[in-house]
């Protein structure tokens, strides 16, 4: 099929879809869960074509790691669309309303976007859970998963569609284009149309291709060059777990912290003990001059090109800067973030109202770790991705986001004077 | 100067600009008002050269008068100024917020986009708007206003920038780009991370263009092939003056109605009444067979092309069909609309209900004309433009439309677990 064929079944199933009341939706997540666990042994079976697959092709540990499944992981991702069942329905939430001095009702209502693609890398859990998250925001999705988990990723839709097809919604809720290649994301992203939203999730190259290629709207997600600011003014007890915990605790993703700023008031007494602590951690460091000074013996660290303070290492390296105070802490994130995540530790009311205030980021932190920039975390319930752009959503992106609005406006005969 | 010089002035604009009170900005748009007064003479010369140039050029009538500039207009947009001024701030309004199990608080902010880039076709009083509603929003515009409207936009634009200056605000919160002609449209439309959002506002053309290039982030607005439809509960002394107004009461307008259905079992009843009203008001029909059937003698009409469904004539003009029932209205609808405005006229409750619950516009109204859906209209204030995408805006635009969101985490030394 080409992708203006499976564009369109995807537009009737959305239209029946976005009329679903959330019951039958809860039904066919329970129904897919459940298909998880009973074609379990299918899904493992075609999961490790397609291992072999890439152990021959010479894959490296971390990305054969995301892309195995076990029996554990696949019940993992049954559960998490048993939890999908359990949130609130974003579709049909009022979103604000008035009645107009000629008695006009306005309301605006939540309703799905229709049509949604999504391109990520080889991981078959991001399928479950995109199926999950279209099913209960009643978008239908196009899901381009990767090569490298096609039989996977196969097997994982043919389970959830029948299971959609049990309850009574369409199989098109969910179809794959991975057998069309790189020439069907390239045609995905023309589909001018007859997508509504294309999702990128993976990494910076996969994100910058598809923007650059998009003409259908798209929402970037997780580049993060995430810093964590400590002011003179901090609580140096609290600074250090809350430094250790952003770079550390899962250096592998977004919200990681990957650059340290320090004022120079306090960096004596501050970064010898970050040091430390960090390099006990396993980090590595990239330092300017005055923070290279203050280095302990026995503790490799390497002066930071300008090149270190724009890098995601997404691994536990850190790039570590002493700075002037708030004004040139500021400067150097308006200069270098990606708009992701910004954390300053201070104990200064003014300091934390002014960095709050200046940061242009999709989230702002005072005293809390970088890690905390999560959908489960903000209490959204599920997350499809975190959005550094400004267009639509910013920051962790759950069930609301993907849904637009549309004005119902009920009269009684009224024209326009 | 280069787009990217041009872009670079702005983000340092945009950051003070993000932080004025709006006492301040408020200032700023009764200076700019005032300016456009004090600056007049000038203002109207340089119109007057636009004017000649035009007339010599040979451009129609129509758009010579939406270019011209009067005493009385300029005083018009002083006053759209000073209106803007009354208006809340949408900077700074709280969206949502919570406390999390962890003591964290949490709270999503308004804050403005940044550097907003405006693309619109040689009418002197979008420049006046687009910079007011920019000021109002925290967000530094860049303006391509068009070829034939340069003079005029030049000298609006040194009289505003002025003003702001005068106040303390940054004169490069309001740059023009028309000197760069098309070269410097399509700089904009590629400055990826200089400029936040790109808005095109004129005929679909220029739209289609805009959508095409651009690698920055854009929202679609206004192509409008909106539809009435007079199901068989209507109440038709209701009918008739939402189908005119709908139609006649601005035809020029993305929102003025392009189509009429009617159902089968009341046309003969309302039809041939509904064409010689409109025909009165001097339009033009393009009608299928079964409502041809039921034009009265001596009104013209010409039997409708599969194109005259899909056309957005902006005109006295109006494609007219007989549908058997709702089902037919609303396949019709879902396959031709551009997903601007629809309208049912019925007395049915569930004729309502499913209408307003199937047809997926920006607005869907019941018993009202098409011609509701405006910002002003809606109590939004203000409006730049009326979205026809889904992403981030839909239907009118107002000041809260044109921010974005940022969520700020206020912590203790909270680390995830």
């Amino acid at each position: 099929m080409s992708i203006a064929e499976i564009a369109k079944r995807s537009r009737i199933a959305a239209r029946e879809l976005a009329l679903a009341s959330r019951g039958l939706k809860d039904a066919a997540l329970h129904a897919m869960a459940d298909a998880l666990g009973t074609n379990g042994l299918e899904i493992l079976a075609a999961n490790e074509r397609d291992m072999e697959r890439g152990r021959a092709e010479g894959m490296k540990p971390g990305l054969l790691d995301r892309l195995q499944l076990t029996e554990g992981r696949l019940a993992g991702c049954a559960d998490a669309l048993r939890e999908l069942a359990g949130l609130a329905d974003p579709v049909g939430e009022v979103v604000r309303g008035s009645t107009l001095p000629n008695g006009l009702k306005l309301t605006q209502v939540r309703v799905p976007m229709g049509v949604v693609g999504m391109v990520y890398e080889a991981r078959p859990n991001v399928t479950v859970d995109a199926a999950g998250l279209g099913v209960k925001s009643g978008n239908a999705m196009i899901l381009r998963g990767g090569h490298a988990a096609e039989f996977t990723n196969a097997a994982i839709i043919n389970a959830l569609r029948e299971a959609l097809a049990g309850v009574g919604l369409p199989g098109d809720s969910v179809q794959t284009i991975d057998p069309l290649g790189r020439d069907g994301v390239t045609e995905l992203l023309h589909a001018r149309g007859l997508v509504d939203l294309v999702i990128p999730r993976g990494g910076a190259g996969l994100i910058q291709t598809v923007v650059r290629e998009a003409q259908v709207p798209v929402i970037e997600t997780g580049v993060g060059n995430c810093h964590v600011y400590v002011h003179k003014d901090a609580d140096l007890t609290k600074a250090l777990p809350i430094v250790l915990n952003s770079k550390t605790h899962r250096p592998s993703v977004c919200n990681a912290a990957e650059t340290l700023l320090v004022d120079a008031a306090i960096a004596p007494d501050f970064l010898p003990t970050a040091f430390q602590t960090l390099s006990d951690a396993g980090v590595k460091f990239h330092a300017d001059a005055r923070a290279l000074a203050l280095v302990p013996a026995g503790i490799a660290a390497e002066r930071a090109s300008e090149e270190d303070w724009g890098r995601e290492y997404l691994d536990l390296e850190m790039a570590v800067a002493v700075v002037d105070g708030l004004d040139q802490a500021i400067a150097h994130i308006q200069r270098w973030s990606t708009g992701h995540t910004e954390s300053i530790v201070t104990g200064s009311l003014g300091a934390a109202r002014e960095f709050t205030e200046r940061i242009d980021s999709a989230v702002v932190m005072v005293n809390a770790s970088t890690r905390f920039t999560d959908g489960g975390q903000f209490g959204l319930g599920a997350e499809i991705g975190i959005s550094t752009q400004k267009l639509h959503a910013r920051g962790p992106m759950g069930l609301a986001e993907l849904t637009t609005t549309k004005w119902i406006v009920m009269g009684d005969g009224q024209v326009r004077e």
